[in-house]
C-alpha cells in the first residue's frame, strides 16, 4: 500500500463524521445498520459517460482505516468524548461493499457503489470514499477521451508539475486506467508498477554552449533511448537539423534515434515540416513526440490537420480534469435500521432513491449497451424502466439480455478480489467498445438511458407522500 | 513532517530529471553550478495577484529528498546506470534557496524563488518544487479572494470530498494561509494544527423517524456546540421551526444553540426568512451558516442581496481552484557554470530572464505597493524599470522606498528559518492591505507594474543577439 495511507488514514475524514459517530455511539446506536449509495448526478466534461476508477485505492484505504494512539489523543484534544474514543481505538471497517468493477462505464444517478454496515462505520468512511472515487473517476474519464482521439498513438502523462499537489499520485494511476500508456511521474510508476517515460528538458540543452553538443552528449549516454527536445532555440532552423546530424552519427555506431519532441509553437505546422526533414534524411523511423497544453480537443484538431505526430505528452489538462475539476459524486443514506430512507429536496432532481437496489445493464441485439435499470433488490419481472424524474417516459426492457453491474467486493471488511491496473484498463477499453459512438462524442452526446423500476418508483412515491403528510 | 513525505520523496519527480542527472553525472558535470528561477506567467482567476504559498512544505520536502535502497533498486529496474545510482545513494539537496516569504503577494514574470546548487541537485527537485508551489499558491490566492468578499464573516474549508485526491491535504493548508478560519478536513487539521470544524450531515437527520428527534438528540450530545442542518426535508416549514424548538429547550437547560446550516435552495431567500424566524423567537444569537457550491462570486452576490449569513462553508471551488485549476509556474535555468543562460522562444513572452537577479518592491508615497523591479544582482542606481517585452514603456522609480522581496531561506541544504501557518496567513493579510483595490478587483483588475532594469535588459538583448548570430 502507498506510504501516505500507512498512517493516520482514519483521520482522512470530515470532522462531522466524528461528531455524528460520537452522537450515534452515545445514543446507543453504535450497531444500528445502515446502507449508503455512492452516485454522481452529472457526467464531467459535458460528456456522455464516466469510467469508474478509485475502487482499488478505496478498498486498500478501508483496510488502513483505523486510529492509533496519536490519532486518538488528537481527537480528544478537539473535544471528542473519551468513551467514544475507546470505541474508536479498536475500530476497523467491517462492512460489506458492492461496487461496479474498476474500469466499468457508468452513468448519472445509478448507484455505482453501495456500502452496508453499522451507521458509524458506513458514515466515517464517507470522505475517504468520495475523495478517491470522485477524483480517480474524473481523471480516468478524461484519459479515455484523450485515448479515443489519439487512437493507437502513444499517450503519456506529463502532469505531475501542475497537478493539484499530491493529487498527481492518483491522477497518474487513473490516467493509465483510462487508457494512457505511460507516465513521467516516477513516484506513481514506482508505487503502481507503471511504465515510466522521460528524456530531457530545455535545461539540458541550455547547459551546453550549443545545441548540437547537447544533443551529441545525450545520445552518447542514451544511444538507444534518445528523444531530443528540438525547440530550445529554433525548431526548424536549429533543433531538427541538429537532431538529423545526431541521428546520422548514431546510425554509424549502430544505434537509432528514437524521436524528437516538439514542446512549443504551432504543432501542426512544425510536425509536418519536421516529418519532411526527417524523411528527406532517410530517418522515417524517427518518431515525433508533441507536448504543450494538449487535451482531447487539441489532439483531435492536430490529427484532423494531418499532423504526423506519433506520441503525445499530456499534462495539466489531463491531471486536473480540465475543464471539470471535480466529479459531483455524493454518498447518501438509503436505508437505516432496516427501513428505506429518503433525502427530500425542493429540487426534485436531488431527491434520493431509497432502499437496497440493484443496477442492471441491458444490451441491444447487437451486443451494445441499451440502458441501465435501477430496481429494488429481489424485484421480479422488471419489464419496463421509467425515467427517474418524468416517469411518463418509459422504455420496455422485456426479453433483453442483461447483467448486474454491481459485485460484492468486500465482506466483513475483507476485500474479496484483487486485480491489476491492466485489468481495470482492459475493462474500460472493452466496455467503452460496447457504448455507441453517439454516447461518446464530445459535443452534445446522446444521453444514455438510466431508468428506475416499478417497485422503486412506488417506494419513492410512498415515502414522498409520507413526507408531505408529515409536514 | 507529513507521513506521505517520510518515504520515497526523492521519487516525487519526472523521469527526465533522472535521465538528465545521469547524463550530467556521466559527462563529468556532476558538480557544474547552476541557477534556476521559479516564476509564473499569468495570474489565476483572471485576477491581479498571487498569494505565494507552498514554501514551508517545499523546504520540508527538500529535507526528505533522498533515496533509500528500495528507491535505488527501482531506479535500476527502469534502466538507470549503477554508477549514477551509487551517487544517488548518498544524495541530499545541499543547495541555496532564495524565496519570497510565504504569504507574500507576487506577480507574473518575477522570480518568486531562485535555486542555486549543482546542476544535478537543482534539476532533480524541479517537479517537487513546481507541484507544491503551483498548487498551494493557486489555493491560497483563491482563499484570499473569498476572504476579501466575506470580510470578517467566518469562512471554513469543506472541500476534502471533492478535492483532487490527496491534493486536499495541501489545499486545506493553503486555504488557511489565504485567510480561511478553519477546516472540516481532520487529516490536515491534525498535520498542521488547524482549527477543525463540523457537526452533522443529512444522514444524521435521516436516521431518525423525524427531524425534531434528530435535532434533540444531537443537542443532547453537543449542548454547547450544536449547529443544526435544517434543509433535509423543508427548510422553512420543518427545519427552522424544529431548530427553534430545540434552541428554546437548550435555553431552559442553560445552553445556547450555536447555529443552523442551510445547504440547498436559494440561500438569499432562505437566510432572510430563517433570520426573521430566529429573531422572532428571540434567538438573535443563533448564527446562520451557509454551504453549497459557494465561491467568491456567489458569496459577493449573497451579501449584496443582504443575506444575513454569518459563516460560509466553501468546498469544491476553493480546493480545486475554480476556475483555473492550475498556476502556470515554471522552473527555468538562468545561469550555468557561471554564465547567464536564456531559453529562446518564437513567442517573445516566453523568452526567459537570464542571470542572477533580485526582485525589488517599490512603494508609493502612501505606503502602497507601486511596482516591482527585476534587476541583476549588485546592479546599482536602478532609477527606471522597463516593461519586460515593450521596453519603450518605462517608469521612474527614483527615490521610491523599496525592499528586496527575496530572502535566503536555505543554505547548504539547511533551512534557515521556521514559521507558522499563522505567520504566513498574517503576512498575506498585511501585504494584501498594501495592494490597491484596483489590483484586487475580480473584473479586469489593473495590471500591477513589473519591470526589468537597464542591466537586465542589456544582458537579455546581448544573449538574444548572440543567439540570432549563431543560427
Amino acid at each position: 500500500m502507498m506510504g501516505f495511507f500507512g498512517k493516520h488514514t482514519g483521520l482522512y475524514a470530515d470532522f462531522y463524521e466524528f461528531t455524528m459517530a460520537q452522537a450515534f455511539f452515545l445514543s446507543g446506536k453504535a450497531d444500528m445498520p445502515a446502507r449508503f449509495d455512492y452516485f454522481f448526478r452529472e457526467n464531467p466534461y459535458h460528456g456522455g459517460y464516466v469510467v469508474f476508477a478509485g475502487l482499488d485505492d478505496l478498498l486498500e484505504g478501508l483496510d488502513h482505516f483505523s486510529f492509533d494512539d496519536e490519532d486518538l489523543r488528537y481527537l480528544e484534544s478537539v473535544g471528542l468524548n473519551r468513551k467514544f474514543l475507546s470505541f474508536l481505538k479498536g475500530f476497523r471497517f467491517k462492512g460489506r461493499v458492492y461496487a461496479a468493477k474498476e474500469g466499468e462505464i457508468v452513468f448519472p444517478l445509478e448507484p455505482v457503489m453501495m456500502v452496508e454496515g453499522t451507521m458509524i462505520e458506513s458514515q466515517v468512511i464517507e470522505t475517504l470514499l468520495l475523495n478517491l472515487l470522485n477524483f480517480e473517476s474524473l481523471i480516468a474519464t478524461k484519459a479515455s477521451r484523450i485515448r479515443s482521439v489519439a487512437a493507437d498513438r502513444r499517450v503519456v502523462d506529463f502532469g505531475l508539475r501542475r497537478a493539484q499537489g499530491l493529487g498527481g499520485i492518483h491522477a497518474t494511476k487513473a490516467s493509465i486506467i483510462g487508457g494512457f500508456d505511460a507516465t513521467s511521474n516516477v513516484y506513481s510508476a514506482f508505487q503502481y508498477s507503471l511504465e515510466v517515460s522521460g528524456t530531457q528538458a530545455h535545461s539540458w540543452i541550455q547547459s551546453f554552449d550549443d545545441e548540437l553538443s547537447a544533443f551529441r552528449k545525450f545520445a552518447e549516454v542514451f544511444p538507444d533511448k534518445c528523444v531530443l527536445l528540438v525547440d530550445t532555440y529554433n525548431t526548424l532552423k536549429s533543433g531538427v537539423p541538429n537532431a538529423v546530424t545526431v541521428a546520422k552519427e548514431l546510425e554509424k555506431k549502430g544505434h537509432k534515434l528514437v524521436g524528437v519532441r516538439l514542446d512549443s509553437g504551432d504543432l501542426a505546422y512544425l510536425s509536418k515540416h519536421t516529418r519532411a526533414m526527417l524523411d528527406e534524411a532517410g530517418l522515417q523511423y524517427v518518431r515525433i513526440v508533441a507536448s504543450n497544453q494538449l487535451d482531447e480537443y487539441v489532439i483531435r484538431s492536430l490529427l484532423e490537420q494531418g499532423a504526423p505526430i506519433d506520441a503525445f505528452g499530456v499534462g495539466t489538462r489531463l491531471v486536473t480534469g480540465h475543464n471539470s475539476a471535480s466529479l459531483d459524486g455524493v454518498y447518501k443514506l438509503c436505508e437505516c435500521d432496516g427501513k428505506p430512507r429518503l433525502k427530500f429536496s425542493e429540487n426534485f432532481a436531488k431527491i434520493t432513491l431509497p432502499g437496497k437496489k440493484t443496477v442492471v445493464r441491458y444490451y441491444d441485439g447487437e451486443g451494445m449497451f441499451y440502458a441501465d435499470g435501477i430496481a429494488l433488490e429481489g424485484e421480479q419481472n422488471v419489464n419496463k424502466i421509467y425515467h427517474p424524474f418524468f416517469p411518463e417516459n418509459r422504455s420496455s426492457v422485456r426479453g433483453l439480455r442483461s447483467e448486474n453491474i454491481l459485485m460484492k467486493v468486500m465482506e466483513d471488511g475483507k476485500r474479496l478480489e484483487k486485480w491489476t491496473i491492466a485489468d481495470s484498463s482492459s475493462m474500460a477499453r472493452k466496455r467503452l467498445a460496447a457504448l455507441s459512438p453517439e454516447h461518446k462524442r464530445f459535443e452534445n452526446p446522446h444521453v444514455f438511458k438510466v431508468g428506475i423500476s416499478d417497485g422503486l418508483l412506488e417506494l419513492r412515491s410512498m415515502l414522498v407522500d409520507q413526507f408531505h403528510k408529515a409536514l
